[in-house]
């Protein structure tokens, strides 16, 4: 199962492209959708939707993985990483594909075991898993693989319930 | 010119379109993309984005005016009106349309002619511009079209504006 990561924004939307093979995790591919500060959101909003559609053509995910946002965020940056968000799932809905969505704390708890765990010790926990020798920058990227460990963590998860209540 | 209102929502998305000619307003069309409660979110942004690229085929306007949000909502809701949001801007920006914001202090002030003006004010003020027998129905629509109105004063001030640089 390839699944993808997404970390939205409009300045920056970290992604990364997943495979897991029962346990393994391996990366696939990974970085960021930029778009220029002084462009108008409108014109940033294609480029994210755009970036997003071509990733997905081209690596071909199972499924979409993306980070419910902050709550403790304030109102106006909602709305612009709600816009972003709002773009990628289309995209991401267009070509059939399931989307899960992830608290931070789910997140954290997939990643390092425990839901107050530290961003550096989530990044750390990212690196092991899929066995690199940085972790990734900027921040964005590395969210964006923690939430796509999150969801085949979570998808192995399903599969052995679903195998216990078969047996 | 003809102008776009449009207020999003993820459940109801208000939509109105009004011609200008010189200072006269003319309703085109006026009404609601709304999404089922318990369709998946994924599902709900593409009837909203396609919807809104169907009427924008149709009724071709020269402009979009969107409202800005209210900033003293919640935060998930943010991301949830952003979202929808998003697509709409989206759909405006694919067919090289010009979207424009407004917040809603800008619109009470362009319609009603005063900022603290209550929401029913707004709505007979859309109903008298526009010379319809009754309010648009649900309070989306009224807004929608309060947007578009708010754009066309606008764009009628900036013109004379330019007329005064001119002379």
């Amino acid at each position: 199962m390839r699944v993808l990561g997404i970390d939205p924004g409009i300045a920056i939307t970290g992604f990364g492209f997943i495979d897991k093979q029962g346990h393994k995790l391996t990366p696939v591919q990974y970085g960021a959708i930029t778009t220029e500060a002084h462009t108008p959101q409108e014109q940033r909003l294609i480029q994210v939707y755009e970036s997003a559609c071509a990733l997905m053509d081209r690596y071909q995910p199972d499924a979409v993985a993306v980070e419910k946002l902050f709550f403790n965020r304030n109102v106006t940056t909602a709305f612009a990483v709600g816009q972003a968000r709002g773009v990628i799932i289309l995209a991401a809905a267009q070509r059939g594909l399931p989307v899960a969505e992830y608290t931070p704390l789910q997140v954290k708890q997939a990643v390092v075991g425990y839901g107050n765990a530290e961003k550096r010790q989530v990044q750390e926990m990212v690196k092991m898993f899929l066995k690199l020798s940085a972790i990734p920058k900027p921040d964005d990227v590395a969210d964006a693989l923690a939430v796509a460990i999150c969801h085949a963590h979570s998808a192995v998860l399903v599969q052995k319930i679903n195998e216990v209540k078969r047996s």
